[in-house]
């Protein structure tokens, strides 16, 4: 896809847009201007990031906005010569990219399908051909490198401590009345939620939105949790934390019961566990992620798992069962409805889920790494139920 | 600006763009479609996360994607009558968007500025007008309620409480051979960051690329900051934590100097101290951003401290004065060489600079609110520079 040939363009803030930090190696929190063109990579900098960018950023160029701003007022800086700048005040921002832009002699850009229209329509006003590339943007994003393996395993490791942590926790719990205890406190999600963020901190990695849900809020996959634990019901832990270091996300989910699982739970999870390990058994290079989703889901239809809408909400495997996980937690390739052929060094999440109000919900989600033949997985932590 | 006859059209994560989560007051890692259309604010939402939209979202409606994946299939979706989906798959992202479009008699749309060209451009060969509206897309939130001023100010507290936890370890510290220690170990700027971002959160707060600079590290006003701490040298603290509850930002930055700071350095503090004052002292509704940070550049240039490229880097005071905080950490209105006239209700900081790297870097930076005769100063954090 990246042929020397193309002219990238990118523009956004890379504590936000996984591209442009993957293109440049550099962290800011603002919009900056990255370009690749002749093969050459350029960032067009403000005052304030241009010398932090010459230092931290692995592109070939690092140029400084002001100098561009100059150009820009001197000079016939569209390709049609016409400047569109004010001779008195400052050059407009799209003026300035295009001092840059003409100066290397770039008349058609290629730029990613999140570009920002506002700036789009006006490269285009100003005699600009661009072609629109869909996600992924760089297709080399999706095969992960050894060092890009080892950054997820390095996240996937604090992940599996931590979640010893809470699991130790709930071992030692006294179960009340249907709630649980810990040292005489009563165990909530928001409490567990707390003190897996301050640990994961301790580790290096950023959480957010951990999901440590219970009974009813668990069936609603991304409901993050509320309120007091109780005994004998699912509980699903998803933590997906990224590294501050190295901006790699991991992503683990396990259901554990505090005390003991009724017989319709525990048929539900060993289907649910079945239908994990026949999805981590179809992967390799060269497999349809739709093809192994739609295994899954026959499978627990066939074992009677029905997935529609119920009183007007949703229930049985309504989610897809896997994704990419990189530099973001949600990225190429997908297991799931939509068909995408997996590849050697892929990285995907395998978590089909079962979810119904009446009897819990219940997820167990692995990442492992495609390979020509089969796949590795990249977690070891346990699966288990019940938590006595 | 946002009349109800405008038909608004956002597609985002609400976890990066903080328009949609404005809104919709929906938090979600993926993209999703809000509409506002008659008045009424809707959204269309996956299976997955359709049900918590409906329990968590502050919209009219809420509406399923899978639902209007079906009305595309069948029907004759986009204005001109042509349906682009293929019968036998799934229709496209665009045919179910259409749908819904086609169904509320919507033709024309406004879109923010960093809409995705990808979907803007599908959207216009459907046959629909779209008009860009640039930032502020919604210009009412730079006008923070009161309830936003709470969350900005709660957000505040945590961190002067976590600043003050390292200015006590500072105090408690021994200089050694003009290195830190603190209980027999180094002090280092990673070090005082993990102890901060642990401890914001356990307040409840996300901080991630806070500032903890010494030295010629501090003379890059981005740059994070490396390696042990010294004594008698200006370390800058930069910190400006998000709450997970409310999702404002606050940000204060503090200079100071373990041990004895020189007289080069207290005349530059002293400066900059007096230029953050000369700030303050000059906001209230109607004032340009843009006059206050001209007059505090005047008041550096004449005090001797002149800015601009010595030996390739940049020396002086080369970033804006202030710039707005609520759920970005960068917002609108800017007080810096863009015009921008201030507004009462506003949140800006204040937090002039200089940097030179054979004296070190000093920023000071405030919180303020601003009113129709001055500004209320939401930062109570004192200012000093040497801690004994």
């Amino acid at each position: 896809m990246d042929t020397t040939s193309d002219n990238l363009l990118i523009i956004a803030a890379s504590e936000q847009d996984s591209n442009i930090y993957y293109a440049s190696g550099f962290l800011a929190p603002d919009d900056f201007i990255y370009l690749k063109t002749g093969g050459k990579t350029i960032l067009l900098m403000s005052d304030l990031e241009v010398d932090r960018a010459r230092l931290q950023s692995k592109v070939n160029e690092v140029l400084s906005y002001s100098d561009y701003q100059e150009k820009a007022k001197q000079g016939t800086n569209k390709p049609n010569g016409q400047p569109s700048g004010q001779p008195s005040g400052q050059p407009k921002y799209i003026d300035v990219i295009s001092a840059l832009l003409k100066e290397r002699g770039v008349s058609e850009i290629t730029v990613p399908g999140s570009f920002p229209i506002g700036i789009g329509d006006a490269l285009r006003e100003a005699g600009y051909k661009l072609t629109i590339r869909k996600e992924p943007f760089f297709a080399e994003r999706a095969i992960k490198t050894k060092e890009e393996v080892l950054a997820i395993r390095t996240t996937q490791i604090a992940v599996e401590e931590a979640v010893d942590d809470l699991f130790d926790l709930l071992r030692a719990a006294q179960i009340y009345d249907g709630y649980l205890y810990h040292e005489g406190k009563q165990i909530t999600s928001e409490g567990l939620r707390k003190r897996l963020h301050i640990n994961l901190m301790g580790k290096g990695c950023i959480a957010e939105h951990s999901i440590i849900a219970c009974g009813v809020d668990a069936c609603d996959p991304h409901q993050v949790g509320h309120g007091p634990l109780r005994a004998n019901e699912a509980i699903v832990f998803d933590i997906f934390p990224r590294s501050i270091e190295t901006r790699y996300f991991a992503d683990m989910s396990r259901t554990v019961v505090k005390g003991v699982a009724s017989d319709l739970l525990k048929k539900m999870y060993d289907t649910v566990l079945e239908g994990q390990e026949l999805g981590i058994s179809r992967v390799r290079a060269g497999v349809s992620g739709k093809a192994i989703h739609d295994e899954i889901v026959a499978l627990f239809e066939e074992r009677g798992y029905k997935t529609g809408r119920v009183n007007g909400r949703m229930q049985g495997f309504f989610h897809g069962t896997g994704h990419g996980v990189g530099l973001d937690i949600h990225e190429p390739p997908g297991i799931s409805t939509r068909d995408w052929t997996l590849q050697t060094g892929e990285v995907v999440t395998v978590e089909p889920g079962l979810y119904y109000p009446e009897i819990g919900g219940v997820r167990i989600e692995d990442m492992v790494w495609v390979e020509e033949t089969g796949c590795r997985n990249l977690t070891t932590y346990p699966k288990f139920l019940e938590i006595a």
